[in-house]
């Protein structure tokens, strides 16, 4: 069976638990999860009674892609997917209440015989566990990019006079040259003082000797995002360079060790962030401590000190502390793990010691 | 006074034309185009008396740059900024009933005194006809594009055995260097009988003497999209490849010539498809003929057979009529274009001689 004849399977048993006859899935990436379709347009109505049952929806454009992706639904050509789906359906149908627009909603309620019912998430809640099939995919992801930071670094890279986008463009091109789709999202690539702005955006200042050098970035891999950040030094680091390298990655170190099935996510956020408070450097600590990765770039769980929920083996997370002294610099040290029970699997490896270049 | 503030006192005489009091606008394109921010979350509140009663919201990662970008509307800190400006509100508030989800619409309810009220496209109608301010970045993106294609000629990037993928990085990577924040979408680039297929994502396909090659790309500059196609021949051209790149050259001449205000939609898609229709070639041309385009890739107005509305001045759409000859090759020719008084403003300055290189 395929991964996504199975994750259909796990769908119906949260369809069951809902009292949902079927469910209208019209989020893209939950339409990819579901069915492994790539293209723009889409929809898929996943019957409470199997395969057999279900609808995939494309329009003429993707005909033949989706012969080849969707082998194995019943395939509808129709424009717009959502209405012609809902016309199929009976019973309470569900529909992704997080996703439909009020205007979408009310060209579904024109055209359906069925119950609408909102049902918000339940693709959602199946994406928090990833398959092995999804942590190959990270995997991968992972790679491009750490083979794209080595290049970057052997083939000296990082050397004074270049500027923040010249490096930020190299980095991104040499993770294509090592497979990724593209970039996971806007690389950030920050020099000097401008590492203690968090989600500082490349700009043309150009690296000095003595330099922290802020890289956060990822690779785009079958659909799937990586994100990792590395902190750096051109020359000989300073000692207050070096002591805020040790705290954040003790910090980084404690955030991996508390990654287990069933911990809450708060308390992951306290481990981490409790290094760094006993340092006295909490307030310069200013986001969260990681997100879950997968389909999006940002998704549940949120591992942060507001954040609800316990940890499940086969969850994908970033851990990713940093302190930031404004107007000096920042550090943060970010590895994109999965939870396992025996301990957290290591997807991004490019060494955390403090790289001199 | 900037556009931007323009673009908003154009937007109260919407307000009052519908009889609202405020509009909420949460579509992070619209808030760019009301307001000039360019982070990826934000919302802000119109209020029909003026920027005096109006309030930008987003969340503090975009203190600095909110100052910067939006300095002339009071500034709110918070998240979700949706629900936070909803507060804010009395009266009549109209909410974007096309962007905001049921889910949505439900957490606005829940803290809203106002009388919500569903409000669709204000932002877009505006949208529809540019401003000179956006001509200028729809120029420089076309610009970008043509400078990267000459220079991928220039530099021999188009010869035999090059795989497709290889081109279309080739492309991208010259569009940033003339200026591009990146590509306005996803290259399509096309050999041989890869060009009959209209919307082919690039392959490990080479290119071989006498290869049609399709080229379907734009730039993306201060948020604007430019979209152009150029068909070239690699070698001398057979006499089929020379036949239909002059069929499909003027039906998009007679596709230009029609873009005049006050013209339906649809007669500008009869009179380029007429030609080839005529030709015989009707039923291989498989789109509509062109869209609009500004903040989004493909916006309105939509010119094609079943297309509504008329042309007005200021609109920016592409003319873009194909032929496609399944198994042996097509033919696009695509250029993006202002609609003006005084006939079609070219913005894409590519030749639409049959290049053969």
């Amino acid at each position: 069976m395929s991964s996504y004849a199975a994750r259909r399977i796990a769908l119906r048993q949260e369809l069951q638990a809902t009292n949902l006859d079927a469910l209208l899935v019209t989020n893209l990436l939950n339409v990819r999860y579901l069915t492994g379709f790539t293209g723009s347009n889409a929809a898929v109505l996943i019957d409470v009674n199997g395969d057999d049952s279900s609808v995939f929806c494309t329009d003429g454009r993707y005909l033949t892609q989706s012969k080849k992706q969707v082998p194995d639904l019943e395939r509808l050509i129709e424009r717009p997917c959502d209405v012609a789906l809902a016309k199929r359906a009976k019973g309470r149908l569900g529909f992704e209440s997080h996703h439909v627009t009020v205007d979408g909603l009310e060209a579904l309620t024109q055209v359906a015989d069925a119950e609408l019912t909102r049902a918000s998430g339940l693709v959602e809640k199946l994406r928090l566990v990833k398959d092995e099939v999804e942590i190959e995919a990270l995997r991968m992801a992972c790679a491009a990019a750490d083979r794209a930071l080595a290049a970057l670094i052997g083939h000296g890279g990082l050397r004074a006079g270049r500027t923040e986008r010249e490096v930020a463009r190299e980095l991104e091109s040499r993770m294509l040259d090592h497979g990724a789709e593209g970039p996971s999202f806007s690389s950030i690539v920050a020099f000097g003082a401008n590492s203690a702005v968090p989600h500082h955006q490349p700009t043309d200042a150009t690296l000095h000797q003595g330099d922290l050098i802020k890289l956060d970035f990822g690779a785009l891999v079958d659909g799937y995002h990586s994100d990792m950040t590395r902190t750096l030094v051109l020359g000989k680091p300073a000692d207050w360079q070096r002591e805020l390298y040790d705290l954040v990655a003790r910090s980084q170190a404690a955030g991996r060790g508390a990654l287990k099935p069933g911990v809450n996510v708060g308390d992951v956020d306290h481990a981490s962030r409790e290094v760094i408070e006993k340092a006295g450097h909490g307030s310069e600590f200013l986001h969260g401590l990681g997100h879950g990765v997968g389909l999006e770039i940002h998704e549940a769980p949120t591992l942060s000190k507001v954040g609800d929920g316990t940890l499940s083996a086969g969850m994908a997370v970033t851990v990713e502390p940093g302190v930031y002294l404004s107007g000096r610099g920042g550090v943060r040290i970010e590895d994109t793990l999965v939870v396992r029970d025996s301990g957290p699997e290591l997807l991004t490896l490019t060494t955390k010691e403090l790289v001199v270049v």
